[in-house]
């Protein structure tokens, strides 16, 4: 059972993320999340300094969870190219997650693009993630499943990809069949880096 | 000689630009722009009908400058890989300009999410580029110079790769060298769509 401190935080997060979804970021303040939460002001301040902390919050959650789920593809797989193609599979999940949030997610952005500190945290998965690829790459080389590329470039370039598509996604969703494009567009990149069976 | 109504149009154009970027889209008022050009609001509403409509022009316009970039590459070249090549340069030369423009993009998305007619504005480019791509691999297809791909899933895999690339750049500008790792991963995803000349 979660403690009663940890309910009160994980109310706060879903009513937050309701009403931001619903109404906007700009448009929520912290009195109308209190009363979707049925929490008074000082439970929410003893958890949160503001609303932006809560929207942080939100973020580094999704984030966590994100990571913890691209650490076990990796643990669940023997090669590099098993692990991608399972990290393919969850960035579809997150793409059909994604589709209701991009409004909360531009004006939280824009606020946030004029103060260095809140910027440095909302930039900070897409370096780790740069960093994460870089490294995956750089193993499926020594053990002879990928081709000798430069491996910074080709976690940069999946990253790019990935990022790129998820936004196209998300500013025109009728536009295309993303989820299909995703599949097929990153597998055939992958399929441009793996060395094939034939050629070990 | 330009006229003078549209020299009119083009200094509200060029400071509003100024304004926006250094103030912001929501903190930009039709006063200051008024100020900053030296027009009264009377020949400002002449143009344009209110502050939206001039972010949208200056949107229109950058978009107008590089369709005919993109066609004046594809005049001057033979065939389709020496065209994407050209256009690759160009892109390059996008990301240097858009450097400091994230903030009132940004803001101005952010508003424009919220109404369906505008938003129609924002994402029109997206669709028009997939289009156009998708036409050039054909034609490339058809040419010898690009291998039996689908079309519609390379157009789509190089426009969210640049679209990515550019997001990113915008994002964390001092992560990494983005006109040099945008140059190396849109040519290397290129070279791997391209039919080598020792196979013709």
């Amino acid at each position: 059972m979660q403690k009663r401190s940890e309910t009160t935080r994980t109310n706060i997060l879903l009513s937050a993320v309701g009403l931001f979804a619903r109404y906007g970021y700009n448009l929520t303040g912290v009195a109308e999340i209190c009363t979707a939460a049925g929490v008074s002001k000082g439970a929410f301040y003893h958890h949160f300094s503001s609303k932006q902390s809560v929207f942080l919050a939100i973020f580094n959650d999704w984030m966590n969870l994100l990571d913890q789920q691209i650490q076990s593809a990796r643990q669940s797989t023997e090669t590099v190219p098993q692990a991608l193609e399972k990290m393919l599979g969850l960035f579809e999940t997150v793409f059909l997650q994604a589709g209701g949030y991009l409004p909360m997610f531009l004006e939280f952005w824009s606020q946030a693009s004029h103060d260095p500190l809140i910027w440095q945290v909302v930039i900070e998965p897409y370096q780790r993630y740069r960093r994460y690829f870089t490294a995956l790459i750089q193993e499926g080389i020594i053990e002879g499943t990928i081709r000798k590329i430069d491996p910074q470039i080709a976690a940069s370039t999946l990253v790019s990809l990935t990022l790129g598509l998820l936004l196209q996604g998300l500013l025109d969703p009728k536009g295309m069949d993303w989820v299909d494009i995703t599949r097929t567009s990153v597998s055939s990149y992958l399929q441009s880096i793996y060395i094939e069976k034939s050629e070990n």
